[in-house]
């Protein structure tokens, strides 16, 4: 038996989340179901964080225990050519056994994608969020600013039962590339939905329907209802976990 | 009744091609529901053109006749709100009863999209052709030189029954935007399966298999057995059609 690490990419358009359920098609579940596909063992998975229903990844981290004869980029074939087309496996390697995907890693990185502009671009539909009324990006990036450092985020998610919630964040910024509008942040970890709480309430500033220093007093509250709903998931995308090493 | 022009996106991945059949989902027939839908009225679109299956688009043009007593804007938002969520119609337009979108256009073109790097963008599978193996954009744009012009082109595609094989190619450039590269082609009108087939003989280029002079020699063969077989459908796009106006 050897430990392995790998980096997974998946659409999550047509998944029911990351995590493995009862009902429901989930990526933990098509990657188990493939892992025992080609290896005969029931394998359990350990995740760098589990995402939403309809939120994507081109860098969540798993790692598993299994035994596999033949090389390892044998195995990481194999594992694509069974998988459906909706996950890729990438970079699998050897690990040790005691690394944790998600109690060893010391920051996420996400971006959210806006399509601004009056019409929506079909070929995009699956990965952006589409806003009509135009956005500006410089008062989204002035009231970014207050969430930097530490923080309690109280008031932008919710944290797994009686955990606290404080959080680094190290990077939230806007970049725009028309008709494109990029959120990347990094932190050292989210509270539940806290991205998508976050966007959505910067796209209020962006809107021009809430001052940008009102951003600091929602944070300053620790109160989730003082945030604006979470922006829909399909906007996105899990970037990276990044580990010492 | 009234006629009307529109431009028309789609994401052709569940799509078996643009025209209406007899068994199968098609972009005309799904279009001519929703038509049906809001209008009460049997209406038969044309179009500037039939994308095969898998093709996608977002300048496909289509002209109609329909009756419709609200605004012009309403009628695009009803459309939109009963097609399915793989396409969409903007621009709706009045036009006169002699428009037709084929007959009119005086050109069309098409960006074929390649991801040229070891491993795929699962979030980009539909729209790009993954290419493992470097290509060289340099000699592939040596090789598209000999295509500009106006010739026959036999070698690179099939015309509908009886009709000249002889097309004027305007545009044929291949950009590069690492990992990705484009292929932006235009030309007055394409043979079935053209774009697909030149994309397909300039990758054997680009990887070094054919000399950039051959492609050369295969126009002049007038022979469709020389070139490479058509590259997938995924990686097209009908970006725009162009009239005299």
């Amino acid at each position: 038996m050897d430990c392995y690490r790998a980096v997974v990419q998946y659409d999550g358009t047509d998944f029911y989340g990351f995590q493995i359920q009862a009902q429901g098609r989930t990526v933990q579940g098509e990657i188990e179901k493939s892992l025992k596909q080609i290896t005969q063992a029931n394998i359990r998975i350990k995740s760098a964080g589990r995402t939403d229903t309809g939120v994507h990844a081109l860098g969540q981290v798993i790692a598993f225990t299994a035994s596999w004869q033949h090389s390892r980029a044998d195995f990481e074939r194999a594992l694509n050519a069974v998988l459906p087309d909706d996950i890729v496996i990438e970079k699998l390697q050897p690990t040790d056994d005691t690394f944790h995907p998600r109690f060893d890693a010391v920051s996420r990185s996400y971006r959210y994608t806006v399509i601004n502009r009056p019409w929506p671009n079909v070929l995009e539909r699956r990965y952006t969020h589409h806003i009509t009324d135009r956005l500006d990006a410089a008062v989204m990036n002035e009231a970014a600013q207050w969430l930097i450092g530490s923080h309690d985020f109280s008031s932008f998610g919710q944290p797994p039962q009686g955990q606290i919630t404080i959080r680094q964040l190290t990077q939230a910024e806007w970049t725009e590339q028309p008709p494109h509008l990029f959120f990347n942040v990094t932190a050292n970890a989210f509270l539940y939905r806290m991205v998508r709480r976050i966007v959505g309430t910067l796209i209020e500033v962006g809107l021009g329907r809430l001052a940008p220093d009102k951003v600091g007093e929602i944070l300053a509250a620790h109160d989730l209802r003082r945030s604006a709903p979470p922006a829909p998931a399909c906007g996105l995308c899990l970037m990276q976990v990044s580990y010492m090493e």
